[in-house]
């Protein structure tokens, strides 16, 4: 088995011709769920992560007898992808099934994240582990099992928690002692190795990340969303100061931030969450809003300045330079696997999946188009060329030369798929050697550019050229679509009107938690964040009409 | 928080003056327990990747209580590892201690992989990464929860896995319905997936990896070499034909088998498992064996031809080019955590840890030397440029210029960690334009090389050097070791004295199942592998003196 291998994402050939999550049901928001949030207020903080505010979300059922028996599967693209247009939330889970992103696994509310899916996750970790590191963190692995007993030590973490936990009770065949919590989160188990680490200030700042998974027992789920299981990153720091925590809290949300308007192309907004949204155990959560496709927030991103809150139930504490022990000041930080999610409901169309070219898997598809078997070898032998130019330019390219498709077919599946741009080489192009582009970010002729040269500089510098416009083109339509759909509302009955119409409301707000809790069992919207960006001047409180200090952002959320 | 942090590894500045493993046993190698094994025979297969045989392991002890509280911790390097000609097992947890690879996990049998030692991992990870993706895998995740009911399909897998298995019975505060295992492989739930995904041959072949954490409820634990958790990678495919798997799983025993030889420096024997110590589930297994310093065998690599044993409990099928349904032929293969503990286990010597440079997570220590504040200024220059340098010829470096410790600790510190090579700079070698470098493969002043230029290129060129010859040395000595400590046997007199000297006895054998098994029971040796590299001409039966085949290679393992 010397030669390479077809690569697996030749398998994307074949699309199921049926929808594996037909099933789901593609309800329009469902009214939202105050008590079941009321229950666990303090969970909210993290929610971002796996989960937030419950609207629109469908269940799941199991697609196991789903499978194909028989003949070979046909392509029936059109009109399998149901236009986002019609139906939100059915495209989205028809562009996850037939992008081939994920695929229910057997356990309800489990995902398996396919390889055209997960290679978008390799892409985000790829950026995030060099910020990291150039900031000063290492990676390192946390056993996934905690003693129950380390969930119960921090008071307002096991009120957000102990709701949705996965519980080992039996092993090796035998009854444990105690059962085990499969890892939420992991700052309990955090604590509990840093005090056996930190002993001095010299010991200090303590800066740590881990690629891992978590788990946590939702009820309703959603592909990539939300999740029983799924992956993340969750840095974890300790520090000798509060400035420091604060500083490093800050330093992190930024890098989210830098991360989603530059990678993945998302306007999020950068701010603070209040009170009520706070993670359990935080003093203080930072977060990124997105705002989606159908202009719902998604929380993609969050940092948290732990304050003592963890250090004080673990003891975790130090030597001061003046010889007196100090408990330390922390932060934790996460990004998930509901990051490819807000990906794509940022930038998908109802053609599919639209992928910045910077997150893509792949950036340009070669298509060949030939008839005769002359003009299939001489067609092949500048496409496999022109491959093995943009590859050593450092560009991700993937070259349709399938049989059993014909070019339009292929056009509709990559277009489906979300790759910036297309190439398509034919007889005449090879015989003028040039080609023809289409950029999936402009539809039909308008995107389309015809006799671009093979030489390999020109060529190079065009792709590269379209590749940066496509993806400042992404950023700046989800910034305009974004910002076309914030009200700045100066009272309670704006907020409605705003809210109903589907869009974010921002207004000014110091008003009590009971009132924040109010505008979301009224409205359904909470407070996304107070955003770092705030206007200038004095502010009247949209509820109480009381002086200000800030505005809010109120939304409709996953 | 714009300014880089220090890094983390300068926590490694303040090494715990405590033993924190101290607690476990550093018992000699305990009586093999052949009961134990005799319950599960078909288990023993996949065992490379967490276990297998079962002597000289220790049981773990919490270590909780093992911190310090007060001062700051003293430097106590001295005689603090005990020397590995002393006691290997000793030796081997304090080199773990010291060196800061991991500590426990509250958990029973858990670990936490530390900074240093995840920075192992993750070079291999980069090697083998970018090996698979070559060979035209591609990366995925899949859930980790896995019904109960799906282990219980393959007949011999669940008779190996059943004994060892996490269960989760309580999600979300209710009791499940169907209890849920913590996944111990993923065989079956790949299955489950795979029957959804293969219609026609045009999906074939399918072959993915996954690197994720694997739980298996083990009673005998060892940090790396065997954990309740572990990290490893997986990779699974399916194949069209037999002939075409078998090429498969052969494919990936080489690529591990060149991964343990060129950046590991590990010298393993690659070859066939017998049938008794095949995975549970497999046809064939073949495996890489690498020789520890106490002359015990670590199953380092495994790869499976599965035939069709999975496919058929699944009914994982698909349609051949004539038609007929077909049941898949499938691989899978993996390389886990436990490896690091045989990169220790290969190389360390009584100073503590030695690192293969292409594995070494920092490969050059610079140590500045100086006394008055003059010095310090011009040396600290000279050091920061020479770290640029390195830095950007891709070399990994990490200059320790700490001011709590002497010259003469950092470089036994650092020596116990095992950097390939160390830099001193003093202000003499300033005024002169050179350095002095120290290998850690030549202790003292063997290896202590005076006036290498700091001219750029002559430096970088020297470093380069010596980092290849220390690489090619590590090498050289494994295999001499390894060569010199297999003997050949032609009796079973010459293989019970072989074993019993402690060396790995290589002979003829075409006995049986029982045969094997007494072997096992009178001298704790199992049957490592027939090597595939074979001595030409006839052989007879070392137990039989019938005509054998093959040689057999037996060994007490870990």
């Amino acid at each position: 088995m010397g030669a390479a291998r077809l690569p697996s994402l030749t398998i994307l050939r074949s699309p199921s011709p049926v929808k594996p999550w037909a099933c789901f049901s593609s309800s329009k928001s469902t009214p939202f769920l105050p008590q079941s949030l009321r229950s666990r207020p303090a969970r909210r903080g993290r929610t971002c992560l796996s989960r937030s505010s419950s609207s629109g979300i469908s269940t799941q059922s199991l697609t196991k007898d789903d499978k194909l028996h028989g003949d070979p599967p046909k392509p029936n693209l059109d009109g399998s992808v149901t236009p986002r247009s019609v139906d939100f939330n059915a495209w989205y889970l028809d562009v996850i099934a037939h992008a081939e992103l994920a695929d229910y696994g057997p356990v309800r509310g489990t995902m398996v994240i396919r390889p055209y899916g997960y290679a978008i996750w390799e892409n985000i970790q790829d950026y995030l582990n060099v910020k990291f590191k150039e900031t000063g963190h290492s990676n390192m692995y946390f056993p996934q099992f905690i003693p129950f007993s380390f969930i119960e030590k921090e008071a307002s973490h096991v009120e957000g928690f102990s709701p949705e936990l996965a519980l080992v009770t039996i092993g090796g065949g035998k009854e444990l002692e105690e059962k085990l919590v499969v890892r939420p989160t992991s700052e309990t188990i955090v604590n509990h190795m840093f005090t056996q680490w930190i002993h001095s200030y010299r010991d200090l700042p303590l800066m740590i990340n881990q690629w891992a998974n978590v788990t946590r027992w939702e009820m309703r789920t959603k592909p990539f969303i939300r999740t029983l299981e799924f992956l993340w990153q969750e840095g974890h720091t300790a520090h000798a100061t509060p400035e420091e925590a604060e500083e490093e809290a800050l330093q992190m949300i930024d890098i989210y931030t830098k991360f989603a308007n530059e990678v993945a192309a998302i306007p999020v907004v950068m701010g603070r969450k209040s009170k009520v949204e706070t993670f359990a155990g935080a003093s203080r959560t930072y977060t990124i809003e997105a705002m989606m496709g159908d202009r719902k927030a998604l929380q993609a991103g969050t940092s948290h300045n732990l304050g003592q809150n963890f250090s004080r139930a673990f003891g975790t504490q130090f030597t001061d330079e003046n010889g007196q022990r100090q408990h330390v000041w922390q932060t934790s930080w996460a990004i998930s696997t509901r990051f490819i999610g807000g990906i794509i409901m940022t930038h998908g169309d109802d053609a599919g999946l639209m992928l910045p070219p910077k997150i893509a898997p792949v950036q340009v598809v070669i298509v060949p188009i030939w008839k005769t078997a002359d003009e299939k070898a001489a067609v092949l032998e500048s496409v496999s060329s022109i491959e093995t130019t943009l590859k050593t330019a450092g560009i991700r390219v993937k070259v349709d030369d399938s049989e059993q498709r014909t070019p339009g077919w292929k056009f509709n599946f990559w277009e489906m798929k979300g790759v910036p741009l297309r190439m398509e080489v034919g007889p005449r192009d090879v015989a003028k050697r040039t080609v023809v582009t289409s950029r999936r970010d402009a539809p039909g002729k308008q995107g389309k550019e015809f006799g671009i040269s093979m030489e390999s500089a020109e060529l190079v510098n065009h792709v590269r050229q379209r590749l940066d416009d496509i993806q400042a083109v992404l950023l700046e339509r989800a910034t305009a679509f974004r910002d076309s759909n914030i009200v700045d509302v100066t009272s309670y009955e704006e907020l409605k009107a705003a809210i109903a119409e589907g869009k974010w409301a921002r207004g000014p707000w110091s008003a009590s938690d009971a009132e924040e809790q109010r505008v979301k069992e009224e409205t359904g919207a909470t407070i996304r964040c107070f955003p770092f960006d705030q206007p200038v001047g004095p502010k009247t409180c949209l509820m109480t009409s009381q002086p200000a200090a800030e505005v809010a952002i109120f939304a409709k959320s996953y």
